[in-house]
Order: C-alpha cells, then sequence, then structure tokens
C-alpha cells in the first residue's frame, strides 16, 4: 500500500480491495474480507477487516496460530475459549492456539472487526463429528453454533 | 491478555495499563501508550494504542522496522515519507523502514491512533543536525516538526 490511504466511509479504504472472506464453502454467511496491511509490507503479520452481514457468521474453526480481533463496528457475538460472549465495538478478542472460535454478526446489524495474524501461518482446521458433539455439550454453543 | 477484554469507554480497556509513551526525554509532549496484544501474546507482532493529547507530538525518529497505523480517534497529522499529511479516523499509515516520521495531535483535539510492529525490532535512531538541515528544506515539514 501506499503512505497513506485515506478512509473513505462505510468502512471502505481507497486502493483496498473488497475481497470474498473465503474462496468458497458452505461453513460461513455474508462475510467479506479486506486486507489493510498486507504480508508483502516488511512486518511479520497482516491485518485484516472482516465484515460479516446481519445475520452472517464466519467458519468455525480453529489452527495453532492465534488470531488477535478488535471489533471496529456493529454488534454480535463470539464462541471463544470460555464460551459465548456478545462483543461490541473496541473490545478485544484473543483467540489462543488451538481454540474453537466463531463470529456471529446480530441478525439487525452487522459486525466488523480487525484481525491480527502471523503472515506466516498454519491453515485452519474445521470440526469432526465428534468435535462439535464436544462443543454443543455447552447448550450456549450448541444453541450458537452455525456450521 | 485474557481472551475477552471489553473496552471500558473513553479508548481504555480494562486491564490495559495506560503508559508513558517512552521512559522520559523532551522530544515529545503529552503522549500515553496502551498494549492491546502484547509480544508475549504468542504472535509475532505487537499492537499499541498511542495517544497524543491536543497539541502533543510523538517523537521524530526512524527505524528499520515498518510502522503500521489506523487512526482510530480525533484529528492530527504526521510528517510521513511524502511530506505532511492530515490524518483523520479511520485512515491507514504505513511508514517504510528508515523513513522520518512524526505524529501531532491538533491544538484543539486529541489523536488516537493503533500502531502495529513486529514484536522483534530495531530501536529507534533520533535526527542529527545534518538530518534535520534536509528535512527542513521541505517548508511544510519545517513548519510542522518538534524537536
Amino acid at each position: 500500500m501506499a503512505g497513506h490511504v485515506r478512509y473513505a466511509g462505510g468502512f471502505r479504504w481507497r486502493g483496498v480491495d473488497v475481497r470474498a472472506y473465503k474462496p468458497e464453502g458452505t461453513h460461513f454467511r455474508d462475510v467479506t474480507r479486506q486486507v489493510l496491511f498486507a504480508s508483502d509490507s516488511g512486518g511479520r503479520s497482516e491485518l485484516r477487516y472482516f465484515e460479516v452481514a446481519p445475520g452472517g457468521h464466519t467458519t468455525l474453526e480453529r489452527h495453532q496460530h492465534v488470531h488477535q480481533v478488535l471489533i471496529l463496528r456493529g454488534r454480535g457475538s463470539a464462541l471463544l475459549a470460555d464460551g459465548v460472549a456478545e462483543v461490541a465495538p473496541f473490545d478485544l478478542v484473543a483467540v489462543p492456539p488451538r481454540t474453537w472460535h466463531q463470529f456471529r454478526a446480530a441478525d439487525d446489524e452487522a459486525l466488523g472487526f480487525l484481525c491480527l495474524v502471523d503472515a506466516e501461518r498454519d491453515r485452519p482446521e474445521r470440526p469432526s463429528e465428534a468435535d462439535l458433539a464436544e462443543l454443543r455439550r455447552d447448550p450456549a454453543a450448541a444453541a450458537f453454533l452455525r456450521v
């Protein structure tokens, strides 16, 4: 990116493409991705802005690398190590290694967040039926999860 | 940090200390630092929130590591590779290696920004008299700089 990228309003940035969250899949819904600081920018990490439309959700997954999240807009909830939590702007969320996690927007409001990751990182893993059965032992998680 | 840190309002986070920007010095003014994601959190980078009070400024410096900045609040300006630029919330600023840079808040409004850096990084260098003379050849930079 150039040295200074002006914010364009509406959680869009000049010259930053609004991309698909992932190439394909039925395990997420209505999520976009914008790479604000890419892995080729000289640092060892990437900063992405994800936006989940009302009623949408990210993939339920886990991986070795940590996710460090700062909520920027809207309202929603997240499955984290401690269970399901409501999240709101400027909340911080740290997803430790090998921890199942998923973000959902409220039904009537989008959820937008920054997500910081190492540029070199492992691929996410999706849950097996046994993993899902284990996760669903928590009633709040059982009601929350979308797979 | 714990998995979920709720925003406390006023650009403060529960359990996150508001620290001095640097241990000492006369080369900055009215700047605080909050480490949102520290280097011991499992990633290869750190995310800090800096806030410059009205009329304050960060240190004029350069270093090999890149700074990746997202403005979060207020209004101000920055010396960057291309000269002095006004900055506003959600603008992105990338400071390339070995580039002199400094941030200033407006006289009547604070400037708050996220700054992403590699956890392992070199120490900043401050300008020599010759560096300052070179920088001041740009009249906008000459008017902007605080040392």
